[in-house]
């Protein structure tokens, strides 16, 4: 159980004091921040709250969305902000095609030069660069870069100390080249966030809300949490949920329920 | 316009006389036809209709669901009534996982086996078998092949005249790795269809029935088109679209509009 975390996607509703006696309670020792609801609290009284409950946030969500105009601002606001709860990671969501563009292969090349001109900043801040692949069912509005490969060819320019991967099994369980880009990640140190949700069809309208818990669809979680352990990583495994019906629920259940599904399908030999 | 071929798909309520007779009026000579709707009609009653009125059928859809339990008498009947339509070929659907599986590797394994169960009776029939890769979206309910590639190697073993693949551009336009794998397909001789469908957002819950006619959304369609001609494919075009919104539409209007974005997306020079 020391490397679950619990991501505040999963429990969105759940307000930070909480959220984070929540943690405690459960004995656990990781949550996964949001800008949206780190900013709603106040960033250096979120840090302070989740300091003195001897918490780590093992990762900050999100920076990217390189196709906005505000990206470059906003990218070093929220590397600031990662610095100031003193998570080592920003995960990072590349954002989709510009308003009208179908060049996709001139938005990824876009998504590759953005982070370049970050990495001196989160290298001076101590925050790590973490990319991260979306499924390609929000390649055009959310998210270009699609598929963990062409996230590690993204993050190989740069240090890997400043730009590394995060592999969410929501996103990548369809892909059959999975298992050898973990094995490259691992080899080439990028492996920067591991996160876990399931997946359910019917997806819903919007495709976003539809994800489950651990154990609850049809994702090989252990084979991926084998995976990444293989390739070295040794980091907090973060579960993260967007689903309508999970956020209805009350935060404590829906934490017993994660620390459920991570004991029975993702931690421990199969 | 000579390629263009309509795929009944695209205007699932018209009858199917008042489908023929609107593709000859508009000077289509190609339909793409779907089991359900030539049961409907009756398939000999189908094959006279198309025969007399000069169409060439260029694909029926679909075989495949190689999870159900029906699945081997299902595609020889699907086979007999392609080679009754003088369809070519039969578009495959691979199906998703089995009911309460996790393995999507045993799955696609057991596409290959039962493609190859059903090569000599294809053959036998001078019926081609197209593999078509889905979107990853549906990986889990509606088909476990979700890249070219997946669906070229499990053509590789069987000869290229039995079995090949379709090329969907709805499915694949996210994938960077398309055009090598359209290279590809056309040195193994593989190239059996080609359908085109634009991507829209936001997706409808469910995802299946949310296509845009060519020209509405993001793909690139004549990159497309030009990468399977370069890869030596001369066939038919199909325009294949799934959406509410497009069948709620009189037959002739939407094939007008599937005309116009064919001309102004697909076909010609950029």
């Amino acid at each position: 159980m020391k490397r679950f975390s619990l991501n505040q996607a999963t429990t969105r509703h759940w307000p930070m004091p909480d959220l984070v006696a929540g943690c405690v309670r459960a004995g656990v020792t990781g949550v996964g921040l949001w800008r949206e609801n780190v900013q709603e609290y106040g960033v250096e009284r979120s840090a302070a709250l989740v300091r003195d409950a001897g918490l780590t946030v093992t990762s900050l969500c999100r920076g990217g969305f390189f196709q906005e105009p505000t990206w470059w601002d906003e990218n070093r606001r929220a590397i600031d902000e990662a610095a100031a709860l003193g998570a080592g990671t920003l995960v990072l969501v590349s954002g989709g095609l510009p308003p009208g563009s179908r060049d996709i292969d001139a938005a990824r090349a876009h998504v590759g030069t953005a982070i370049g001109t970050l990495v001196p900043y989160a290298l001076e801040a101590g925050v790590r660069l973490a990319i991260e692949p979306l499924h390609p069912m929000f390649s055009s509005d959310r998210c270009v870069v699609s598929t963990l490969k062409q996230a590690l060819d993204l993050a190989a320019p740069y240090p890997h100390r400043a730009v590394g991967v995060a592999i969410d099994t929501y996103h990548l369980w369809w892909d059959d080249t999975v298992w050898e880009q973990i094995a490259r990640a691992g080899r080439e140190q990028r492996i920067a966030c591991f996160q876990v949700a399931d997946w359910l069809t019917p997806l819903p309208a919007g495709v976003l809300l539809g994800r489950g818990l651990p154990g609850t669809g049809c994702v090989e979680l252990r084979r991926f949490r084998e995976a990444v352990d293989a390739a070295g990583y040794a980091g907090p495994i973060e579960v993260e949920v967007f689903a309508e019906d999970v956020w209805s629920r009350p935060g404590d259940e829906v934490l017993a329920e994660a620390l459920a599904g991570y004991r029975d399908h993702v931690a421990g030999p199969g």
